[in-house]
């Protein structure tokens, strides 16, 4: 799978002109930057990057698979972090993504995303696609804590990491970057403790 | 908080022609589902309710908030179970809250808001308020297990409502509202049981 989607991605990439191609992308984030989401059309990132549509339509089939370039471009900052303790891991992660979010235009970029992939199918499937791939990074702080022996056999990594990322999704989706340290935290120790009492 | 918000609805709803606005709801729904979010627009919707896009425009905001009130129009066949176990409770709300979304238009036309809200900060405001209204039903089943006694006392129920909302909000929107239900059941107890070894 992920080798297939790699064949694909350097299928695709071979046939853009990477100057070309970095200049759209460097324009489709200048222009979500300055104009937002509502004014984010293929038509603005041709014209400001002095492109034809029909280039940017050829390299990118859609407006939501050129943000996940732009997306996947922006440096991340995001920590993913093995300290040993697994409440600090998902803790640092999770401070370390809405931090990201907030204090760059990374965060506007994968909200306008997600709001693209409502619209056609496709774009959703390779959203759900790339969010399988960060999740497994996740499930693998939840993997190592499970071969320390802190984590409970039967725990599935990828249920953690897809609660968590869920979390911080809808944090993104409704403003709620700004969320203290405490509150994620205290989220984070939920997860790990769970809610009943244990037999 | 909740007075003045039903205050804001009645001072909106009594400027209102109720037959009107009836009538804009049902196109912008027949609307969404003939054409999906990509064909929605309020010059769209103006245009089959045979209504002004300014008559819209002044009975709803934006896009957002029309598809809000389309969205609480839709008959919600969504459970908030209290069968004494709350395992049971939070696995059939989020099972029957998944198949409401992917088996009536409602899914899409949640979907289509969530989408809309990202352009626009007000209506951002206005989704985070009604999904804080959800979640404390959400929470307040598991504060019948706290009151039962089978939930631990420094459990907070909107931290628990939080994450099993957020993971069906971000089921839906990278469609996989198709989930088996030994996948649902699988989350609940992983959020129940909790991922360490306890003390």
């Amino acid at each position: 799978m992920t080798d297939q989607r790699e064949a694909a991605r350097k299928s695709i990439g071979s046939r853009r002109s990477p100057d070309s191609a970095e200049a759209i992308l460097a324009a489709a984030e200048g222009l979500l930057v300055d104009e937002g989401y509502s004014g984010f059309s293929i038509e603005a990132v041709a014209q400001r990057a002095r492109a034809g549509k029909a280039t940017i339509y050829r390299w990118w089939p859609s407006k939501a698979a050129l943000l996940l370039d732009v997306y996947q471009r922006q440096k991340r900052d995001v920590e993913y972090p093995d300290t040993g303790d697994l409440e600090e891991d998902l803790f640092r992660f999770l401070h370390s993504l809405l931090r990201h979010w907030r204090e760059t235009s990374s965060g506007n970029t994968f909200r306008s995303l997600i709001a693209e992939a409502q619209a056609n199918e496709k774009a959703r499937l390779a959203l759900a696609d790339y969010a399988r791939e960060r999740r497994e990074e996740i499930g693998e702080m939840v993997q190592r804590a499970k071969s320390r022996g802190d984590a409970r056999e039967d725990v599935e990594p990828i249920v953690v990491a897809d609660l968590l990322a869920s979390y911080a999704w809808v944090h993104l989706l409704i403003d709620r970057l700004g969320e203290p340290q405490e509150e994620i935290r205290r989220t984070v120790r939920h997860v790990l403790r769970g809610v009943l009492h244990q037999p």
